[in-house]
């Protein structure tokens, strides 16, 4: 068990930096080439550490963030006075473009082992668009879906309705945005099980950018107005209130004096907070807002 | 008692509607007269209502809201199955000014009663300058200092260390500004000291704007650069990661089903994130994150 538990952190490692390599080069490439990742390195005091890369003011993207991580040590457990071992692998990114025709990104993929007793992988992506365009959502939908059909036809439909109750505003009784899939606590029963996880998270991790790209490549040439820009930043609000409120990484960090500048980088450049701002009947402003208050089955 | 506690009730709500009205009609005043306060008065499901009033997009300020409340009801008690009511009165207000060389500012007076058992008041003020100018500092404090010394010699080295407590941003290591005064659960033994605790909270409210004015007065007519209202923009991120992340009063509402749009007019207008930024050794930025990590006495 040990030396198979070894294997797949080792694996699963080298998948996550493979990952970040493979989006943060094609990202540059779909920014058109002028931006670059800028790519801090750092160590943990307790053992591993990562590599943030950051692109700022890019052609599309106003600011984008993909972080690698391989992260080991000990931790307290609050049920006995034991010491337990930890190992945390992942990746992590939001990608913000300047264009409010262009929807916000997340993804994560992520494996953790707590001494010898457990192994599970989590993770997910989830769309956050300023405008609703359907065929977007259901090219993001689609994509994601075929990758998790490809290993359990359960999935997709589990872990779509996983993320449109995580990324959920309470305060706002509204979505972060149009949502994707969300998964956490993925742990096999034998070294088969645990395989096949692996295998769907590779796959997962790889349908990030064909669920992404082509809808960055639909509509980056679109003009957009002072009014568009003005909503983006209204929304972009929303996504602050969420991710330091509700968001489990980020309070994690916070709590246990993570990095804050690599757990922070999800936050947008530019966020703006109006009072009682509500949108026009029948605008495009307001259709959005009725996706996030009574999510869709996109991928049917 | 009941008698009594009636009686400083009604004069609470009424010496904090009266507050309200004076403080906003000061600011509209200082604003040159061009904005003015828009009301919203609403009603709480539950018992009781409130008044909220925001200035949009004025001369001096960006965005201002002084909200007065006075609300009451049924709470379950989390300790046994009995039923308590409450009453909470108070006025809380932050104003966002346009100009970085004007600090925002931040007060809250409240009186609470929980069923016939206790009654406390709360409250404080506090200033977020941008950039550090020690004689506001000093003027603030000791405006402050003033206005406690009068009852009680040791009510400001108190609640001015509960302020530099209270208004920490932990993931940060800093203050959320300069600090002020900060008090909670203020009560007394009896009906006289019940009655002096409200003349402490009444000369505290009314020294806000002897303490904030002169201070906008002084540097309202400033010229500022694109890169002093930059610093001010993700310096007010720090502002919305402390009230989304650590703020009791935004936190409780956001659980409790409170009035979002009330509870989130502390929000600024504008805030920025970027990605690991450090002001330059020797600038007057650092200065501020000077004093941000080293809380300073500033009535002395």
């Amino acid at each position: 068990m040990a030396e198979v538990q070894q294997s797949l952190r080792t694996r699963a490692e080298e998948f996550f930096r493979s990952l970040q390599n493979e989006i943060t080069g094609a990202l540059e490439v779909l920014d058109g080439g002028g931006a670059k990742f800028f790519q801090e390195t750092w160590q943990r005091p307790g053992g591993g550490g990562g590599r943030t890369r950051i692109l700022s003011e890019g052609s599309i993207f106003e600011k984008a963030g993909v972080n690698f991580s391989a992260v080991h040590g000990e931790a307290a457990d609050s049920t006995d006075d034991n010491t337990l071992t930890f190992f945390a692998t992942g990746v992590s990114l939001v990608l913000h473009p300047r264009s409010p025709k262009i929807p916000t990104v997340h993804a994560n993929f992520r494996y953790f082992e707590q001494s010898d007793r457990q192994a599970w992988f989590g993770g997910g992506m989830d769309l956050t668009p300023y405008y609703l365009d359907e065929e977007d959502a259901v090219h993001f939908h689609r994509t994601i879906k075929t990758a998790c059909d490809k290993h359990d036809s359960g999935y997709y439909p589990r872990f779509k309705k996983w993320c449109d109750e995580y990324f959920y505003i309470k305060h706002r009784a509204e979505s972060r945005g149009i949502g994707g899939i969300f998964f956490d606590y993925l742990t096999g029963t034998n070294h088969r099980e645990q395989e096949q996880l692996f295998a769907f998270v590779q796959d997962a991790g790889h349908a990030f950018l064909p669920a992404y790209v082509p809808i960055v490549e639909k509509h980056h040439s679109e003009a957009y107005t002072e009014h568009e820009k003005h909503w983006q930043l209204l929304r972009r609000g929303r996504y602050v209130e969420f991710n330091l409120v509700y968001d489990r990484g980020t309070r994690f960090g916070l709590e246990t004096n993570g990095r804050i500048e690599s757990i922070l980088m999800s936050l947008p450049t530019v966020a703006r907070w109006e009072y009682d701002v509500h949108p026009a009947l029948g605008s495009p402003e307001a259709a959005l807002e009725e996706v996030l208050k009574q999510p869709r089955d996109w991928a049917i």
